[in-house]
């Protein structure tokens, strides 16, 4: 008898990927329907779908969730929801496709990924979209850049800019989902679905699991969030976003490497689990933190570590928005529609030497010049220059590997160079 | 509004100490009074019951209250409590002494402290005192030294001797408390009512407040407890035994003054309360483990840190025996009836080099080399002998001071030892 926390919902693991004779009937099918490209997020959601790490959602939201997920972080049925779950498209697709038609569902690799049952398309002009960013990427609702939010935005806010530049309509509909993508394969015993997961927790017989999110490689500020877990919950669950990036981060097979490799040296094995999830960034600053929670609940999670700047999109957003966000939600009667997974906040940490060890604003009243501060912006660009990295804020084992990854893209860039002086261009 | 934990009990904070005319005309009548001896266990037991800090007791128990606190955990009206609280007194006193008399309760300076209605008493044969010895002493109920528990507990458990030596008699009933003896005054500013504690953290917004137990100077483990504490709560009340301990241990202004100076030098301010309480050490191991988090709920906290070993006696007890008692305690239904203090586990903590801080044995998996592991009674002889103490172990400030108070022990000995040569004897 498990006794992790159920999946959000109340509906249990709602998952819409098809197996068996069930897939290959479908795949079949798919192949003689209309075709709709998907964006990379919404690639994401389809396989988040597909294993029931969206639950209670089995698919793209109508206006009416789509409206009310903005506006009060509720579907229409009144179950806690963060952030919208769309599938847009361009005019033309919208118009040769009639409402209970099913179309396919093709992403970037030209790979049909889903099919879907149309129930409803509507028109997002560009004041919706400019009012869905409102609602979402202003975190508390405040204008936290100067009351430039748009000026800003438009040039600076990857989220933004990513809802902005969706096509003229929206579908909605419930999917049957028909692949994991390339994840199982990329990320063997890392990727990982919420009943793999669950399994694995039960395994350990855990009620009380913290997850650790992270899109950045495991430092120790990282590790020192993830230890106090281990101190007072059963496990944690370190689980990476695997999905793209913003160009420049360092990619997840990198990240991951890390990760074991501090496993290997920094943790007791028992109190950890490595695990990766499908999705994108939406860049959504303290609303992606909700997610953030809404999704781990799915996995078995019921603590989820939310640290300084989470989720973080430049100066958009207050250092603890991102946990005073979860003092504001709604908490919906009704079994499963409330949020059960819950906060584990913690404050800006460091190394202090006169701490003699990790500390945070609220254990440590030293001052500044006895702390090892470092943003993983800053440390990318020392590792990226071959600087060093001052004393105890990283684990040397980790260093080197990011050290190496660094090395390698520069040989590229300098191999490419070479062969481009040359005249001899890579094809 | 208070955030805080409600009183145990359900009465909320329930105070047998009179002030003003009340108190004087009791003091007055106390001197005619009839009056029986109370031991020093007995006395820090009414000031708690004067000052709310066992609530809901109003007096000493009555057979059935203390046969169904050893067997069951709970008085006999299904409240949780997990001690006797109990007056013995001798048969010659017994004699003397009608159910529905009223006498006066004086402690070893003579000071009566209190009155007390009897309605009750009854005797404690020697298998009676026997019986309760093995269900309060015996921890989870297994003989933890090898089935000689009986053969070993009589030399060296103090717990056992102090119940062995108690009289032949138990005298029951309400109490009314005269004094908290010289608490305040000894202590100002430390010594707390559960009701100063409650203001405190109200003033401070808490509502998750764990406490850290100390019978024993601070180290670096008790720090790293107390600041996992302040890291998941709103903060931390370090809240110290200033009654009496065994001999050999160190005086409780020593170790307050070794508190504050830790504070002052690696705390902030902001999160953290230090207080003491007026009781003896009942050396009760797990048993007193539940007792801490009893009456800290009556403090208004919630969070009780159980580390290693806590409230241990010598080796009868399993190291985490006091959080494992935890999961074993009856869960009355009723207004107030089930304890609300939650232990917050912390496995045994140490200084580890590899991990370059603080760590335990849920986090760390480095070797026995690499970690400074100490034990409070081979510092206590290194400090006693000026011996150096290993990088990491304590806080030079704390050291200092606790070098201090040895060296002062050492003089007084030798000017006692010179004194008493020249035959110059001290009076």
């Amino acid at each position: 008898m498990s006794k992790l926390v159920p999946p959000h919902g109340g509906k249990g693991l709602v998952c819409c990927l098809l197996h068996g004779s069930e897939l290959e009937s479908e795949v079949e099918k798919a192949a003689s329907l209309k075709k709709v490209s998907i964006s990379g997020r919404e690639n994401g959601d389809l396989i988040m779908m597909g294993i029931g790490g969206f639950s209670p959602l089995n698919g793209f939201m109508n206006r009416a969730d789509w409206k009310s997920v903005c506006e009060n972080m509720q579907v229409s049925d009144g179950t806690f929801w963060p952030v919208p779950v769309t599938l847009s498209c361009t005019k033309d697709d919208a118009d040769s496709i009639t409402t209970g038609d099913e179309i396919a569902l093709e992403n970037a690799d030209g790979k049909v990924m889903a099919t879907m049952k149309v129930t409803e398309k509507y028109e997002m002009t560009e004041a919706d979209k400019r009012w869905e960013c409102e609602k979402i990427f202003l975190g508390l609702g405040e204008d936290s850049v100067g009351g430039k939010f748009w000026e800003v935005a438009m040039d600076d806010h990857p989220g933004v800019q990513m809802v902005m530049g969706q096509k003229a309509f929206n579908l909605a509909g419930p999917v049957k989902v028909l692949s994991e993508g390339d994840f199982p394969e990329k990320f063997p015993g890392v990727y990982m679905t919420p009943k793999q997961a669950r399994a694995k927790f039960d395994e350990k017989g855990w009620s009380k699991v913290a997850a650790l999110q992270l899109r950045n490689p495991m430092h120790r500020s990282h590790e020192y969030l993830a230890k106090i877990a281990i101190e007072v919950c059963d496990g944690v669950f370190i689980h990476s976003l695997v999905g793209s990036l913003k160009p420049g981060d360092i990619p997840a097979d990198v990240r991951v490497k890390c990760i074991d490799t501090l496993i290997e040296h920094y943790f007791c094995k028992d109190n950890v689990v490595q695990g990766g999830y499908p999705l994108d960034m939406r860049y959504a600053g303290p609303r992606e933190g909700l997610l953030h929670a809404t999704f781990r609940q799915n996995y078995g999670v019921n603590r989820m570590l939310i640290g300084r700047d989470h989720a973080g999109v430049g100066d958009f957003y207050g250092m603890f928005e991102a946990q005073d966000i979860f003092n504001t939600i709604p908490k919906p009667e009704g079994a499963g529609k409330a949020l059960l997974c819950q906060p584990l906040n913690i404050d800006w940490t460091f190394y202090c030497y006169k701490c003699d060890g990790m500390a945070s604003l609220r254990t440590c009243n030293h001052g500044k010049d006895d702390r090892v501060i470092l943003s993983g912006t800053k440390l990318r660009k020392a590792l990226s220059e071959g600087a060093e990295v001052p004393d105890h804020f990283g684990r040397d084992e980790v260093l080197t590997l990011l050290r190496a990854y660094y090395e390698g893209l520069t040989e590229k860039v300098e191999v490419k160079m070479q062969k481009a002086a040359s005249g001899d261009e890579i094809k």
